[in-house]
């Protein structure tokens, strides 16, 4: 038999890992909690346990990382993981010295189930496109003329910090009125605690309350779904896609939710950039992280510098 | 002697061309009026004529033409050009046939600014940046992986309709508070208008008044660089630039607007990207637009499809 890639896919909660063979055939999956407080050292250990546990007793080509945070793809280091607390983790290294010089690539999550989708799933046959996942937040990664871009140092598609009201609640980054902070599963969790929506404030009883007619909880999954549209409308002038691939639990819960963010954005957006833009959702589910991943190695991408 | 190449600036008010020799060293110049109320036949015609003009007896390479407005550059067709009246206009079929089938190339006068500018003048030796101009409306063009970038329908840039107050004034494009509507030439004017602002209601005259004090105009020019500022922070959050070339009438009626404009973008842009972002002024002035016209003959750019 030939060599397996692995990809894996590194979260906040929670690690997977699948082997793939040649015809990226997924052959084995594994998982493990993240644990992120044990430390760095024990999160790169359990990568490494569960990158065995696939490869079994096979040949490895090499291992792939998609990892939730701002990843310098290039040295393969994890700048900045909030929900990891890490920065400026030289993963790339740790992991391939655990495993013996396997060879390994690590990139920001959202780039490598953006690839996946694009070779393989949703964007198939596309060379302009949008990935957009809202989940806790609002991330994002671009495909343009058919490759990845990540920008002058790796930070590009950053969609979730377009700044759709500038008088807007305080966000994360530093900044104000990001789409995140209504948008996002946090966002709307949080604006709803500010409208005083009534009942319990978790992203899904949220959803039923507005499902249900209450005005409040419908005002605020309003301005999260216009908000969205805004900052994919920007998106649209700025860059011209062919789609916008939109997925992530918050996006995929209500269809009334991603319905009125396309309406919204092609209200906004200017006309006959609207009209060319085809909005889907992604079609490769979970694992599109963990193949975007192993496809990690093999894309020759030494484009962005 | 060797064979020249013709740049065409195409504006609302005024046909330049300039020939180049191989060196693209500016070697002869020729201008008329626009005179677009002429119709279509009479400003190719008059384009026809100052490029006759130019070339003299010598051979032709070829004619590139930067046109002002929205441009399908894979046709050479003007696709809209409202300060022309043109729609939909096959611009380079009509000059290449009015000059004996030279060939000719047809791209927005944004993009053979943003073209030249990173070849030859402020963007050199850079491969990710913004190309914006403030005048009349603002404009802009992307150079990504050290190519123009053009998107998927030739629409990309559009930094003029980045939305930053969705409860904003109309634009012209057909949407709601668009930076345009702002920190543009034409949005000063009517921000100052609606502000009451009192005197000639001219950008000069209110960039003047803003600098003696008078705080009605101080507001609108203040309110007008933030705008802009905002723009360019969701610009670096979605494509990561190593420069933004920043230049235009208004943008360089004033320091003060250009300053400000930079400190509100490092105020709202992802720290880490902002951090690499440098804001400086074009290097050819005038010609830009010309010399970028003329360099579309020689770029080989089959990648945007």
């Amino acid at each position: 038999m030939s060599a397996l890639t692995i990809g894996v896919d590194l979260g906040g909660t929670h690690i997977r890992a699948v082997a793939f063979d040649d015809a990226l055939e997924a052959v084995a999956r594994a998982s493990a909690p993240t644990a992120a407080e044990e430390g760095v050292e024990a999160v790169v250990a359990r990568v490494a346990e569960c990158v065995r546990e696939v490869a079994g007793t096979e040949g490895l080509n090499g291992v792939g990382v998609g990892a939730a945070g701002l990843v310098d793809w290039r040295s393969g280091t994890v700048a900045l993981a909030s929900n990891l607390g890490w920065r400026d983790v030289p993963l790339r290294d740790l992991l391939s010295a655990a495993l013996g010089d396997v060879p390994v690539r690590v990139d920001m999550d959202t780039n490598a189930a953006a690839l996946a989708e694009t070779r393989l799933g949703a964007g198939r046959g596309l060379r302009h496109l949008l990935y957009v996942t809202v989940g806790t937040g609002v991330g994002g990664a671009e495909v343009l003329d058919g490759r990845l871009y990540r920008g002058a140092s790796g930070g590009a598609g950053q969609i979730g910090h377009v700044v759709v009201d500038p008088a807007g609640p305080r966000c994360g980054c530093g900044g104000q009125g990001c789409v995140e902070v209504y948008a996002s599963g946090a966002g709307i969790v949080a604006r709803a605690r500010e409208a005083n929506v009534a009942g319990e404030l978790t992203t899904a009883a949220i959803f039923e309350a507005a499902a249900a007619g209450e005005p409040a909880a419908g005002a605020v999954i309003d301005a999260a779904a216009d908000a969205l549209g805004l900052a994919l409308a920007t998106y649209v002038n700025l860059n011209n896609p062919e789609a916008i691939l939109l997925g992530g639990g918050v996006a995929d819960a209500a269809p009334s939710y991603r319905e009125r963010a396309e309406r919204t954005l092609r209200q906004r957006a200017l006309p006959a950039l609207a009209d060319i833009v085809d909005v889907r959702p992604g079609a490769l589910g979970g694992d599109a992280g963990a193949i975007g991943a192993a496809l990690l190695l093999s894309e020759d991408d030494g484009r962005s510098t």
